[in-house]
């Protein structure tokens, strides 16, 4: 960041940021990076990209001495994965001014939150970032198959999915698996196995416009002579489209009440955390793909199906992501893979909508 | 034991034991009883009705002064649960010869079967019990339905019920469940939830000849956000029928198949267990039903789909076993229970039944 000409800082969050000036006063910043921290066992692209990506085009305009008019903000956020405090998005909750306690989070060894960005010493000055955006913008790898499956090098995103997930607890009765009939059996497992199935086919047939999964499945008592009296499962659906999402969590419902009365079952269900959709901002949408256009090359538009930084920075400003491709749509793994010449070109297109978006009167 | 003219020892299993003497020289001896140890919060009634009623039987015959020609061996076996050391029918495998390495045997503290039954001090001398038994007789709880709903209060059993348990590991592709689209999915658990359905309607199919139970089913990696990689599940399989009880399995096993094949997952299968059913002796089958007829009591015929010492005890002497009502069907509950009068009603066709079995010559 200091190379690209950048004055550096640390926020009370742990994230770090750089600020280029820019050639009109009284402007804010426009703002463009990622997250620097990765999963257990992740790859190199995951979040690190995006924040090389904002450096390097702070880099580039400094080259060819081509200032902006806004302040260029440079974003390294901290703790998106939710890995060592178990929530998402911690660092750009903190830089959006809706961090959660950070004494009340502790990670495995029981050490907070706050202790941990205090021990937290990259040797730059602990700041204040600003908070008012002209924009921000977040180049990441794609983390799914969409581009590669359709051939496309970029994507321009227009929405970052909501996520809702439920659990659901089926009720039958614990019995002996050899004395008690077929017909006599109240198998809590029989309307589980029957809703994984029926999630199944929802998602499926949303022609693409949803997902649903099933993660989780424990039987009580779990023994293999002894008919489940109780089964447990987590559904999870992501949708774009906030009405549609929350019409699948009521056929959810109403399919695991089926599976239950088709055996006597009883079934609860509890919603644990839904999470709307968040529309990314079409101006912002604009600039991408005439910066992908101005450079000759091909971008489409889809929703990203993970949550991102920019779910968050959407609320405080105007913001947009760029998708380069992953291989075989592999992430969360050391095989993470995006070709160099895409990342180039998701860099390129990144500079590019920055100059677009520096041509903005105030934003 | 002892009040009933019993004289009583304690065998290298821990089987408790009382040998009434018969009138006639050289004859084996008639046998009666069951198992004293219960599940973990069981009831009163599995295993110690069985005891009691042959203590009973011997106590009556006592009373009205009619010795058998056979000597009359009563017999209260141990660790029939398979709680403590793993292995069911511990102490009946030791009494018909079939005892595993009890110095390999240990329980949750670590302690041996051999080290728990040198401790296990009941007062009475240390001997060998008689292997040679010209019948086995034993009355038991039926620890199901059948004969509630049937409206019979006792049953003569003519086989005991084969289990085969067979273990199953379906291999798909653990992902991100937001950005892996529907069709790209490779989810372990849409394959083991398919066979949970399979194994249900296959055994439902069979018209009472079996029955199938999915007890166990773990997915991993088991987080509410990734795709299930694998799914682990157990089918237990049981029939009287040794032939449709291998057919069965094989049914599962095409099963698994077909379901791992709809979704792109492989699936591997272990045989973890297999008993072969044990039809109980024909004739001492018609001692019971003529003892029942005797009396004036409607008397059934069924398969024992449980487990028991007569099991063990077929191997080495003609048995048979009595059954009487488990309100509910509940077994290895508190809740447990059988009403007195059927109790004493199957321990009076007991009593009968032996005194039919002494006439025979031999045996």
């Amino acid at each position: 960041m200091r190379e690209a000409g950048a004055d550096v800082g640390v926020d009370p969050w742990g994230n770090l940021f750089g600020i280029v000036p820019g050639s009109t006063a009284a402007l804010a910043p426009l703002a463009a990076g990622s997250h620097l921290d990765t999963v257990p066992n992740g790859g190199i692209f995951d979040g690190a990209l995006g924040v090389v990506a904002a450096i390097e085009a702070a880099a580039a305009l400094r080259e060819v001495r081509t200032p902006l008019r806004h302040p260029l903000l440079l974003l390294a956020f901290a703790e998106e994965e939710g890995t060592s405090f178990g929530v998402g998005c911690l660092g750009s909750l903190g830089a959006a001014g809706r961090a959660p306690a950070l004494e009340a989070l502790t990670d495995r060894a029981g050490r907070s939150a706050a202790d941990a960005i205090r021990a937290f010493d990259p040797g730059v000055p602990r700041r204040t970032m600003p908070r008012a955006f002209a924009a921000y913008l977040e180049l990441h790898i794609e983390q799914g198959p969409v581009l590669e499956r359709r051939g496309a090098p970029l994507a321009a995103v227009d929405a970052i999915v909501g996520i809702a997930r439920m659990s659901f607890v089926f009720r039958g009765e614990a019995n002996h698996a050899g004395t008690t009939p077929m017909d006599g059996r109240r198998d809590a497992l029989w309307g589980a196995a029957d809703l994984v199935a029926a999630v199944r086919e929802m998602a499926r047939g949303t022609g693409g416009r949803a997902v649903g999964t099933v993660g989780q499945c424990t039987v009580s008592p779990g023994a293999t002579n002894v008919i489940p009296g109780r089964a447990d499962v987590t559904v999870e659906l992501r949708s774009a489209d906030g009405g549609f999402l929350d019409s699948l969590c009521g056929e959810a419902v109403a399919a695991a009440r089926a599976c239950a009365g088709r055996f006597g079952l009883e079934v609860e269900h509890r919603n644990r955390w839904t999470e709307p959709p968040v529309p990314l901002d079409a101006r912002v949408h604009e600039e991408i793909t005439g910066a992908a256009r101005d450079l000759g090359w091909p971008i489409v538009s889809m929703a990203s199906w993970a949550g991102h930084d920019a779910k968050i920075l959407a609320a405080i400003a105007p913001a947009g992501m760029i998708f380069v491709p992953s291989a075989g749509g592999i992430s969360h793994s050391p095989l993470e893979r995006t070709a160099w010449e895409d990342a180039a070109r998701g860099a390129d297109v990144l500079c590019r909508a920055l100059l677009r978006l520096d041509s903005w009167d105030g934003a």
